[in-house]
């Protein structure tokens, strides 16, 4: 497919635009925008702005619904539960951090938990923003149920991802990633390119590991069995058992605690209806500052000029592809393929706005 | 080898004297010997008192010392840093946990890292400490370093295991797992068996995926290069970054936090130097605790009562084979193979204690 590459203040322009027209605050449309645009830059397509055309459509069905206003259920100095059905992930997950970023300030730690709303777009994004605060971001999501658990057939949880984001120089630590081996998305490339999926990353209607892209992707849609194997594939001896285990602990996290949908559930009644978790802790809690973030430092350092494996050039440590990703996107603009292109367009129009006047393709 | 079943409390007994002799006072003797039963109990041989041995001969070297005082070197209402060099690991982390419960118990959470310790045994026995307090328990520790990041050919981290548990019934979700694929027992386990390693379990001193056990294993004791990989393996492929990164995760929130020393460092020195961390979280701070407790228990057994795989007659939760084994066991004896019986004889006689008078085997 071809592509083109846009303009990452134009798109913020277009995209806040399209958000404000469906009633957001301009607050509110920076927010979403920005998440979308960052896993952009980030070099992480599958969640940005080709994501806007599912945001679009869940506005029109009502599964989405802007203005909804949180209820904060239940709260300490350094928790809270926010009830938020219809939500945009979004908006809510960023107020999660803010609030746990706050109460961190004053109490060390803050664990907000979110329930009721819908997909936040990348997990790493709000944990960027405790490390802006010099602060330890944590964030999970529970999703639709796309992972079987070991020796299972049947979905019963979802890819969960996990992000860990910690201050470092010259870059921060930001792991964020699926408790699957992978994600739908990359099923979905290998079914374009029609090729066969490497063992250990699905399984077929019966819980056997299963290359075929196609059988796989249609068993899914028609929740006919099968799925994703956890990290660690499908057999302990590879360590399957751990994966699925994280993914228990992501649900734990964030659906368990919040009092929302747990992951087999998800998106039964029409609304997404995930719920995450949004953390800061504020390190200073265990020494100075300094002196922590140094030693953080220096591991990855360490790390990351250890010697190569034969054939290998580089050890690279979270958060450095991204880093220099957004560094050269900044620069050259983000990749937007040519369907995205044209939902954008679409959804301009049916807005009442030209997406002509906003972005230079 | 020959194994045989030996009586849980005349083991216990025997324990408990030995390192009461040692110089520990009878509760932490208790301490100790309960972490190590725990492990045997639970099926976990190898952190069982098959390392009687191991704090035997840590002890006569002097890399540990019975009698240290800990040193609480940072605090906080819901935080503290413990330093305790050549400190027993075990009676450090009950020590730390235990203030880690009372914590929560008054601010929703407490987080005890603890550094310049020894070995702690099975890092899930401190998260069952909490789970009694009807809390949920984190526990991870880093280790001499044995896995490869990936793309590298130099262990940089540790086996470096994750344990969490949560109250739920009929049984604790109860996960302790290493964040690399296996532990180095289980590479030692197809040494004697002349076993060929499967595939991405181990690298050798290039870095490139090893089925030799041998060779692999000399190489970790020779310190030649290689080691194990992360879970995940040793391509992206199949998410070797993901493991990579959670070790990366322990070794944040266990040396770095503690200012400890590094998996990279650990044991350079002769002493093991590790660092761990002991949080408990009372769940409450996020509703009411019988009902997040149900919702635990109801994902659990849905996903225990999900269709199985083709070939598989049941799906384990985490803590299943666990609380199974202990059953099992407090009836019929814990077995010990022969090699760790005269290694316990041994101890005692250096001690003056008469192994027999203890346990009837």
């Amino acid at each position: 497919m071809a592509y083109s590459n846009l303009n990452v203040n134009e798109v913020r322009r277009f995209c806040e635009a399209v958000f404000t027209k469906r009633g957001y605050t301009p607050e509110e449309s920076a927010d979403i925008t920005d998440v979308l645009l960052m896993a952009d830059l980030y070099g992480i397509e599958s969640h940005g702005i080709q994501r806007l055309i599912r945001y679009h459509l869940a506005i029109e069905e009502g599964s989405i619904i802007p203005g909804v206003r949180p209820d904060i259920v239940h709260q300490t100095p350094i928790s809270a539960v926010i009830d938020a059905p219809k939500s945009m992930g979004q908006v809510l997950a960023k107020k999660g951090m803010n609030m746990a970023i706050e109460m961190a300030k004053s109490h060390g730690i803050g664990m907000v938990s979110v329930r009721g709303s819908n997909h936040y777009g990348i997990a790493g994004y709000y944990t960027d923003m405790a490390a802006d605060a010099d602060m330890i971001g944590i964030s999970m999501t529970n999703t639709e149920a796309i992972a079987i658990p070991t020796y299972g057939k049947k979905a019963m949880l979802g890819t969960s991802p996990i992000a860990v984001c910690m201050p470092a120089d010259p870059v921060n630590f930001w792991y964020d990633a699926a408790t699957t081996v992978v994600t739908r998305g990359k099923l979905e490339v290998y079914k374009k390119q029609e090729q066969t999926l490497p063992s250990g990353w699905a399984a077929d209607e019966n819980g056997k590991d299963c290359g075929d892209a196609n059988r796989v992707l249609a068993n899914i849609i028609g929740k006919l069995g099968g799925g994703i194997f956890p990290v660690g594939g499908y057999s302990e001896e590879t360590g399957s058992h751990k994966g699925y285990g994280l993914g228990i602990i992501v649900e734990l996290f964030t659906s368990i605690l919040a009092g929302g949908t747990t992951s087999p559930h998800v998106r039964n009644s029409g609304n997404a209806d995930t719920s995450f978790c949004l953390w800061a802790i504020d390190y200073g809690i265990f020494g100075d500052k300094k002196e922590i973030k140094a030693r953080m430092s220096t591991l990855l350092r360490e790390i990351r000029e250890s010697p190569k494996a034969d054939g290998q050039n580089r050890i690279f440590t979270h958060g450095e592809k991204e880093a220099e990703s957004a560094a050269k996107k900044n620069k050259e603009g983000i990749p937007a393929n040519e369907k995205t292109i044209s939902e954008m367009k679409l959804i301009g129009e049916k807005l009442g706005l030209v997406m002509g006047d906003y972005i230079n393709i």
